[in-house]
């Protein structure tokens, strides 16, 4: 993929993002890796979606060194970069503050699965990560940020749950593409907020029976999965 | 109806659920029965809806075997058919996730009677079927899914409340055709909206006045009904 | 005014509610009464607003005949023209099932007036009517709607509370015109959201210090006002 | 600035607030100052968002009285011109009843920093005034919103915290433009929003640990932010 290329799928994404009305303002960003270049194309930091053009994308490497580009990356790129550094399987990443899931983060709380739409995309809870502690925060706030998240997913194929909340904070998601790690960014947004919704309604709400969330991921992600077309 | 009329209409029907707002990204499908033909028009599964065209919509008969058709039916396919095959006076069945059906469905509780905009629809609750066993999961999980709504309605006319809710999962409704299933299926999220505002507004409202649901019920389905036009 | 104009007016206002969105499927209606004609031109019943037009309105008089018309009027009118026998300063009428207002009718319970987006518009309590007795509902239900809504106003000018939830159903508004009745029912509909937050984000509010809300009423309606253009 | 300039520059604003849907029929507006000239422009009073004209706007100095203008000045202005008197700093002031932000206001509460979206913007609480008091309402109730506003900022930069709200009543933010008081206005509602589910899905939800508020706001705000473009 030409930087070219890698820029326009980066733009597109972080413009679906927009059109899927999950930010506002400048909030929220998506960034795609190219293993073999090894480069992150991320959106520069404090642009509105309105002036944002494909060329303003921002490459830089895994040691978030800028190549090639005018503006600074995104503040939150070193996160993004720890996850790519972690998760060997994801090509995209998403942070957004979209309404629901910040809330969960905010009441710092995992969302368990409490029915087969959660269950379709994420297999157990979605993780609310720890509070950062004093130590972290004086470190490196944004690359303890991806340590808190890939701290949750020890012994946790990070397909199985591609969408993460960091407590007092908000989402982050991923997935093979920047494409899709917008897609689990929405479909994150609409778990949480028919999670609370069900729990508003009934506090005492247990999670979704383990035979029937086994049935939903398996049969949209095992290997006899049946959904979809071939 | 040809085959490519059947099709034609099962489409726009999937696409006005569409537009109605409904569903989150594959989520939904709807079908329609010819009987005279004794075949099933429905939605391929995991079809992007900007990507449906009406000649991708699936024909099956009531054995759940594809006919005249290059697609894989919605995997929901067997709950479809079950209702079909168990209800006589349906032409019509709708699956969404909608947000506030989806978060009865996931808390397993019926939707009480709570005022004249559901009675006009459906008479009494609109019920939240049992959970499914483990025996029910092992053998066949969407013909089960299916038995699991017919069970509810054993003594009961289907017409009078078309639209249920599959405990941990979410709504099915149903209609004389495809459009009037689609229709429910607006009119059930609205109501399961408006009855989460009840009962989170005042949690011990009970049900309204029987006298007035049977004023509202029968003006409009009654047989000396005067709502709308002759 | 003549019959045509008559009807344009409560056509447009029928369609200015169904573009505010507060009706779903062919919910709510608007009417408006022209006293030296002796007539009330309102929406025919069950007319989908994406098929209505202006011609399509239905005169009748105060005592309910039809007058003019090919169409059946409104299932409400019986309501609507009670209304206009008993409150002698309005003009115009709306009825809808929007989503806060009808969650309050099911509560059934008033409106409390928590803050002065509701004092600018209502002095005092939205109040919800009783409701209906089994010998009303036996009488003539549309026509003892009214006198549930007038019941509530004894002693109270209609015009300092221009909108009513009838309990276990729906709100009703009215105005000086049609127009004024429908952008009452918008007001509501806000007021009635508002007032479902404040209660369940803190249960044991209070209703506003009666000071500041005779200042707000007083200076938009009272003889002294100094609120918009002379 | 010429008068026509400041006159643009807060019609503008004033129809971004309406886009934003921020405000129901009239309600709401937003000044700026032009200290040179010592001239507030402001919406008219009760003027239509549908037919507001950029000369319809008023200019008043900051003794609240007119100038060069045809129509009168948004009953609020009393309290706009009590800022501009007060927080030196300021340029632009935006007043609304968001649906969100209103609700903390009639539940008389302010709103803790649940999370970095909130410390993004606003350092510690975001305050609800006190109450006004009966000798208040009777002196001159609108330029004693504005001193219930500055007495929550005794010993407070008001840009540390550009948003408040007024108890019993709705928000005012303000920024060094009108476009920027917009901007806040907009932020504030999904704070607020943000804030209401945090509470309402956990009540014991304590405020975000001080630390990360520190981080956020001084990442954006602080003398070494690293946040946006240089």
């Amino acid at each position: 993929m030409s930087h070219t290329e890698l820029k326009r799928a980066v733009y597109e994404a972080n413009m679906e993002l927009h059109r899927r009305n999950l930010v506002v303002h400048t909030w929220g960003n998506v960034s795609q890796i190219d293993r073999a270049l090894g480069l992150v194309a991320i959106k520069p930091s404090g642009v509105a979606y309105d002036k944002l053009r494909a060329e303003d994308i921002v490459l830089v490497d895994l040691d978030n060194q800028v190549v090639d580009s005018a503006l600074r990356p995104s503040s939150d790129t070193k996160t993004h970069t720890h996850l790519y550094r972690h998760f060997d399987a994801i090509g995209g990443v998403t942070h957004t503050h979209s309404t629901y899931a910040t809330a969960w983060a905010q009441a710092q709380q995992s969302i368990p699965c409490y029915g087969t739409t959660h269950a379709d995309y994420a297999y157990g809870d979605i993780a609310c990560t720890a509070i950062m502690s004093d130590a972290q925060i004086a470190r490196d706030y944004e690359e303890e940020t991806g340590v808190q998240i890939t701290d949750c997913y020890a012994g946790r194929d990070p397909m199985e749950a591609p969408m993460v909340i960091v407590a007092g904070h908000a989402p982050f998601t991923w997935g093979r593409s920047a494409d899709e790690a917008v897609m689990h960014a929405v479909i994150l947004e609409e778990i949480a907020r028919m999670a609370y919704l069900t729990r508003t309604l009934r506090a005492d709400t247990g999670p979704l029976k383990q035979a029937i969330t086994d049935k939903h991921y398996l049969r949209k992600h095992g290997k006899d999965a049946y959904y979809g077309q071939k």
